[in-house]
């Protein structure tokens, strides 16, 4: 297939963070305007937190039509777009931005594409429990997403470091912002509480960078906690397979490993950018191509 | 040819203006820098007199690498940058600009490829008489670069408008940037000059707007000031020849019409910004064969 041309007209989407030179999103996403006929083109730009007050004003000077922050611009970006979705507003921070026409609205799509790949798992979210190990950023936005899409309980654990008040912080906001879904912040180094939580939770979710190289000979769950009828999803992608979900296969659980949800916020933003729902299958098999090039 | 795609390490190029969106100039580089398996992209974006400071900011910001100015951006361009080319500091305008690590120097081709214009058809400017008529942005570029690229004498005629102290100022400015070069500036009104200044001239250019559609029906110079050995340039390039290139056909003249003027600039601005010359006939083949499709 033959790239469409960037010409006088095409419109710019862009990623906005540090690093960002490794990025798949480039890829991804102008693969996705190609194959649907659409006049943008996407690219990475290494802005760093003290350059977001000038990024936003660029965005709006050069009319770039929307695109992503990521690291370390998540969290600032939530205080200085012009609109705040209503998980975005909750999680304090925005992983996806929409420019219309001058009007800059944040979004976060990181639990919207945790809970898509869990759909695409075959769970559905709606009723059930979770037990989440974590409370960065990618924690707090999953555990935001799936209250707003009608969880049951939440059962948060966390190391005793300073993300322990923002997993506290959290349930606080979720009290007001989801008032059915009962939710619980334990220490992790409380293994009894954690197995206990473990044994009557649908789901279990592992939300830290433990299981990522350089950490991936390593999990935060014991694996005699776990159990068959447990579904065990990972935000870890690299490795594909982390060890908890390797642990987690072994006794024969559904599993929903990161990449799944790499994928499905992407989609996510996607939609939010052009209206249109990303062509991932297509996007799968042109990447499976790639790497056996 | 398979289009490199973009990916996250890819550098961006720009057209800065108003409007931009009719420009061939992202086709002409996004060829030539797949063409020689360069990691960049150029793109255009609508940008006005009111957002230059932002978008000064902006190319420093996202390590815009370079790119180009245009209407109506020119001359505030050359006020903003940190650095001038000699034949920028001059003309006072840019069409454009390289980001070194965050230092922006602006240069102006077009006069460069009024000169090699005139080369790829045959004609070395050095030591000539220029008649030109016009002196606005295009006009004083190129009168500029041919009294540093050694041109004996230019006459400049324009109508009494308030260009014609502009043409004045050029005059005033290369008695000082380029003292042998003799520079006299006549009203166009007075046709009896310009008759008799083309009579011992070499080279005849016109560097208005006249003869551009809708002024395609119209030439500044009777055809009888023409005679077989003047050489006859234009910086119109729509349509590619115009009344008075036609005109001088007909007379016998060799002539070179604006399109090479804009094809020679963007080439120049191309070395300016990688360091390599343009593909500028993979370019052409590749732009007829997409005419003619």
């Amino acid at each position: 297939m033959m790239e469409k041309r960037i010409a006088g007209t095409t419109g710019l989407f862009c990623l906005l963070g540090s690093p960002v030179g490794h990025s798949g999103s480039p890829a991804m996403y102008n693969f996705s305007f190609q194959n649907q006929g659409l006049d943008y083109a996407y690219m990475a730009f290494d802005v760093k937190k003290e350059g977001m007050t000038d990024a936003i004003k660029a965005i709006k000077l050069m009319n770039i039509r929307g695109g992503n922050f990521t690291m370390p611009l998540k969290n600032i970006a939530a205080t200085l777009v012009d609109e705040l979705s209503p998980a975005a507003k909750v999680v304090g921070a925005v992983n996806v931005f929409v420019n219309q026409d001058g009007k800059i609205t944040g979004h976060i799509t990181d639990g919207i594409g945790f809970v898509r790949n869990l759909k695409e798992n075959g769970v559905d979210i709606k009723g059930k429990k979770l037990v989440v190990i974590g409370a960065g950023g990618a924690a707090t936005a999953l555990q935001v997403q799936a209250a707003l899409d009608g969880a049951q309980a939440l059962s948060i654990f966390n190391q005793d470091d300073e993300f322990y008040a923002r997993a506290e912080e959290t349930a606080q906001k979720l009290a007001t912002a989801a008032p059915d879904v009962t939710v619980h912040v334990y220490p992790l180094a409380d293994q009894a509480k954690l197995k206990a939580e473990i044994a009557d939770a649908d789901i279990l979710v592992n939300a830290t960078v433990i299981g990522m190289k350089p950490y991936d000979d390593q999990s935060l769950v014991d694996p005699s906690f776990l159990r068959a009828d447990l579904v065990v999803a990972d935000t870890v992608y690299n490795p594909l397979k982390t060890k908890l979900i390797l642990d987690a296969e072994k006794v024969g659980c559904k599993v929903a490993p990161g990449k799944g949800m790499l994928l499905w916020q992407g989609a996510a933003a996607y939609e939010l950018f052009v209206g249109k729902q990303m062509p991932v299958a297509e996007y799968q098999a042109y990447e499976a191509a790639q790497a056996n090039k």
